[in-house]
């Protein structure tokens, strides 16, 4: 039965990768507007582009290298060697090698997909709000599905094949860490990318100048307009694809190295994700507005309805499958955590609120205040999810238990259940990005006031999914590592260690600290990041105005290559020092320190990186709509000190929710999968 | 013998005492200087009694409910009780209830000698600074020692005194739960009244009316000089007191758990107080500057020399008095590291150093570019510290096991060790704040500019003081609370009850994350008082310019008494919610979800409770010495777009630096004192 299981999810994965193609040649077969607003876009494109290819170029290298490592090493049974038993089988070297290419690759290719359609809708998205809202929202949601279907497309059928060809979790598991140092490549390299434009434009055009934001006479106004799609894209579609599989991986991990459960269910992440595929095809369907409607319900709708298609077939899943109740169990709770999760945290950060109206209130008293608050809030905010996901872990391992599965088990299952309709929440989230440059094409070229309200309104929405998305990823990767968590506890007492991670033990509690602190330190090194390399930027904007004085005076065209190609520099020569964090810290440790150290370790990571990436992301979305809250006319409105203020908020917001926030996810989840793949070396060898 | 030595505990603590009551006269007997100095210092005298009144009221309502829930709980044998067998013994009720109020008066004692000679001896340095900087700095620093001394000595004498009377270290615990719940509330509360007075008075007067620094114009300018004794001398010394206190504690608990160990170590924690006592005593002979030397380095040299001759005295103790040697070890570790953590979290905030010149250089692009810089330097800052703590545990544990003691127990020694030279680290602290309120009655009163210059330089010593005692006390207090953590376990475990703490159990990982969440939530409520609080305060002062002109063009006095009235008011109305989060929410974990549960909350709680401790402390230094280093003139100097930045940086990191930030030291004590004092109750009852 598992065999047949594995073909029907290759078929579904197929499907979905199909309609993602599908999807792709109807949007490019929109009409792509004026020559002018075709020139603006071209600008952008061509950016990406450059991005890309230089980031491609970079991962090739690290993907050869890590490779060639991977080969080695797994071809070496090392356990073995530690009682003196050399042991070669190159086979098993090559299998998990190509696993980890594989894995990156599936991954590019889905950024690759949401990118490249990216930049062709944002264009023909300003063109269809000259028509109408509606064509406009339905044009860039379907954009934004392509990168959805084509990531669950690829990652279940990246997964799929593998498993029928080597049976071995072990294998997958190769897949997976491919795709997580994809994604943090990605995902920190398109954060700091973006950011560098975002503030460098800002600071020298609105501030400085006074010129509006996407004013084409900035020099930086490309580079920021391309950071949303590597950012936002690319970026955010690499960490959720890693999550999505790592949660996978970590269920089939515990299935197998259990020695009660039947072998079905480790093949049943995998019929969860397509169950989720079949919802999430279903669910877009309903993603419409009325003449006149609302984007952001629209999109709340389909996620809606998306899970309650979702629950269904787990349902019927269970009940006509033969499968084990406390997965239906596990499933519903990682699914309605999610939700709550996603849906409290734009408490935090919708303008409708307190939290966003006593920030803006504060702010005529100057943006000390500002932050303060709007930091304070921040730090509140990390609470209730935090509870949501001590109880999710709580509940899942209590029903699974009492169902006769492991308790781990469940935990694992939760988190799949929650990340199994991403289709669905990348489609709504990637729809974000490409509204923002429709507005940010709409106003470089000229556009009537009218169409630019219009991609304002599809703006809008496009930042309450990004909010609510956000919530929910982070609550999906705090599980999903947890799942890691449990997995690696697992592989290291499979290969005969003992792990007891007691927090009476001193070794475990330094593991715990030095974990602890490596989140943190991630985010700084982001950050530091940004703040030198918009440092560079501002500069260089300057040195224009400076230098070209038509520039200002709107008859000569700025240098906007600079610019972008010095965002991309700085972005992937800063990724050096927090990769190494990712990758070689977990593996110092633990051949240092030992298994249990380890363990203390990935667990320290765990605490603070939820909380770490909930703080960031709530506080920068918080300023980030204080300040949109000032500029509709409250508290004196825009160009009050009030308003001053609150663009002070807004900048120091930007790299804690786009740059250091929401790489945090995807550095625990390497650092957990790094050590669940050298786990049983690393218990044959340690110094102490 | 243990009677013997604590016959000497107490003989050196009334030395101790006797030696602050000596000095305290004799700062009286100094100058007290001209009729305007004299008026401008009863002012804040004035207004420091009175927030103290209100305090002590607080305190005393507080006090008293809690010792009544502590005599009932504690006259019962409750863990008798859950095994059907009820038996009343009234006494040990009383006696924990007794010591329990007894740990809150000595802390509050030694508070309010701090601050009484604190009020007294600003004016008179002010006075003194009209004759020589060397006369100045010695009547400063003596009123310093007058806490310094006070403290330690009113510690030992109450611990051993009860000790004596009793034999039992529970009942010790109840002395340390006192003065540590003293230390919450004074701690925090004045953390709050010292930022709000000092944001208010800035923003308006510095910001909106132009006004400088002190200038006697501004209405909440006293209730600013207030702050400074109430939250540096009176919150630190408290803070100290309560780190000092429990780890003496912890080592005595973990020793008379222990089925190995000789009863004399129940006793030499004390033995090692009384050493340091002695240390320090001969330490302050040594802080002395020559003609026109430097104040700051004349500080340092008196902590290096008091550890010297503690070092040597504890050798001494070791080798004479058939001690293991591990003692030795554990105590040298923890020295060394609280010495190292010490001067290298003065690189991150020293106007030396390269962050702070980084900070500074950015900050013509704006304060966002400023908060950014400043906030991910403190981030980085955490990382050799964490080392440091994860250094010294795994060493201190190896030293003590190595020579036969439980492993634990050298990790409570290293806490004791670091924590025995308070005496000297106290007196350099309590330093700080009266040379700053010095400088600031020089100001008011219109002392000379060279005066004015002279305080300044005291001054600045003053801050390099304190940014070494704030590492100092985190890294104290990390280790206390690891101590009082094997502490709490021990107490479970000899009540019966089996505690594994392992994270592969997920009500642990669940506590832990619910433990990793307290201490931003305290941080938040703490901020979040403070902004509020300064509203208000900022709407007052606008109101009294506003409807009192005078006050503004020098004819008419402004209304400080409100302005502290406000404070008072709002730093202790505040204090409900974070109060119930230290006291209630570990005994609602423990009772709820039972005692592994309540370890993994105290675990997490100190993991981040550290973390967050020392980013708030460094990033606030950072920021406050990047201001200043633009003042002398750097990157534009005062009044240039970098200086604007740096003003709202510092703003932001005043309640980092001085409410949240300190408060989590006494915030994760708090929690590990009573979850230890209630572990065998919550051992016998618990839901889950």
């Amino acid at each position: 039965m598992e065999q047949t299981w594995l073909y029907v999810s290759i078929a579904a994965s197929l499907v979905s990768i199909a309609v993602a193609i599908y999807l792709y040649y109807w949007v490019k077969r929109q009409t792509p507007g004026t020559e002018k607003a075709q020139e603006v876009a071209s600008w952008i494109r061509e950016g990406a582009q450059t991005y890309l290819k230089r980031l491609y170029v970079a991962l090739t290298i690290v993907a050869v290298i890590l490779g060639f490592i991977i080969a080695v090493v797994f071809s070496f049974d090392l356990v073995d060697i530690a009682s003196g038993d050399v042991d070669i089988t190159p086979g098993n070297g090559i299998k998990m090698a190509v696993a980890f290419i594989a894995g990156a690759v599936c991954s590019a290719v889905a950024g690759y997909m949401g990118m490249s359609i990216a930049v062709e809708a944002n264009v023909r998205t300003a063109t269809a709000a000259n028509e109408s809202l509606n064509k406009a929202f339905r044009l860039s949601f379907y954009a934004g599905s392509v990168m959805g279907l084509a990531m669950v497309g690829l990652a279940v059928m990246g997964m799929s094949i593998i498993f029928l060809l080597t049976s071995s979790a072990d294998i997958v598991l190769g897949f997976s860490f491919g795709a997580s140092a994809l994604a943090l490549l990605a995902k920190a390299g398109g954060g700091i990318y973006t950011k560098t434009a975002d503030i460098a434009a800002d600071l020298v055009g609105k501030v400085e100048v006074g010129i509006p934001e996407d004013d084409p006479r900035n020099p930086a106004v490309v580079a920021d307009n391309v950071g949303d799609n590597v950012g936002d894209v690319a970026g955010m579609g690499a960490d959720i694809f890693d999550s999505y599989v790592a949660s996978t991986v970590a269920v089939m991990l515990l299935a197998a190295s259990s020695t009660t459960l039947d072998s079905k269910y480790i093949v049943l992440p995998l019929i969860l994700c397509t169950l989720g595929i079949g919802a999430s095809l279903l669910g877009i369907q309903f993603v419409r507005v009325g003449k006149n409607g609302k984007p952001g319900p629209a999109l709340n709708f389909g996620t809606i309805i998306t899970t309650i298609f979702f629950s269904a077939m787990v349902t019927a899943l269970v009940l006509l499958g033969d499968i084990n109740i406390g997965v239906l169990w596990a499933t519903l709770t990682g699914l309605i955590t999610g939700v709550i999760i996603g849906f409290t945290s734009d408490y935090f950060t919708s303008e409708a609120q307190k939290p966003v109206h006593e920030t803006a209130r504060v702010s005529d008293s100057g943006a000390a205040i500002n932050i303060i608050m709007g930091f304070s809030y921040g730090l509140v905010s990390i609470v209730p999810s935090v509870i949501g996901i001590a109880v999710a872990t709580l509940l899942s391992y209590h029903f699974a238990q009492t169902s006769g599965l492991p308790g781990i088990y469940g935990i694992g299952v939760s988190a799949v259940g929650m990340l199994s309709i991403s289709g669905m929440i990348v489609s709504a989230d990637a729809y974000g990005p490409i509204v923002d440059n429709a507005r940010g094409i709409a106003e470089m070229s000229g556009m009537d006031h009218e169409v630019i309200a219009t991609t304002d309104t599809l703006d809008a929405a496009g930042n309450t999914a990004k909010a609510i998305t956000k919530g929910f990823s982070i609550s999906a990767a705090a599980l999903t590592v947890l799942a890691l968590f449990a997995a690696y506890a697992e592989v290291v007492t499979a290969s005969g260690a003992e792990v007891n991670m007691s927090l009476r033990d001193p070794i475990v509690v330094a593991g715990v600290f030095l974990g602890a602190m490596t989140p943190p330190l991630f985010s700084a090194l982001t950050m530091l990041s940004v703040t030198n390399n918009a440092f560079d930027m501002i500069e260089e904007v300057r040195g224009q105005f400076r230098e070209r004085p038509g520039i200002l005076a709107g008859t000569e065209q700025p240098d906007y290559a600079t610019c972008v190609g010095m965002a991309a520099h700085g972005a992937l020569t800063s990724l050096v020092l927090p990769a190494f964090l990712a990758v070689g810290l977990p593996l110092l440790i633990g051949f240092v320190l030992g298994p249990n150290a380890l363990g203390g370790f990935l667990g320290g990571s765990i605490f603070t990186g939820v909380i770490f990436a909930l703080l960031m992301a709530n506080a920068g979305g918080l300023w980030d709509n204080a300040k949109k809250f000032i500029e509709t006319g409250q508290f004196g409105g825009p160009g009050s000190d009030a308003h001053k203020a609150g663009v002070v908020g807004d900048t120091v917001g930007d790299p804690f929710k786009d740059t250091a926030g929401p790489s945090l996810n995807t550095l625990i989840t390497v650092m957990s999968l790094v050590s669940s793949l050298f786990a049983p070396i690393i218990a044959a060898f340690h110094i102490f």
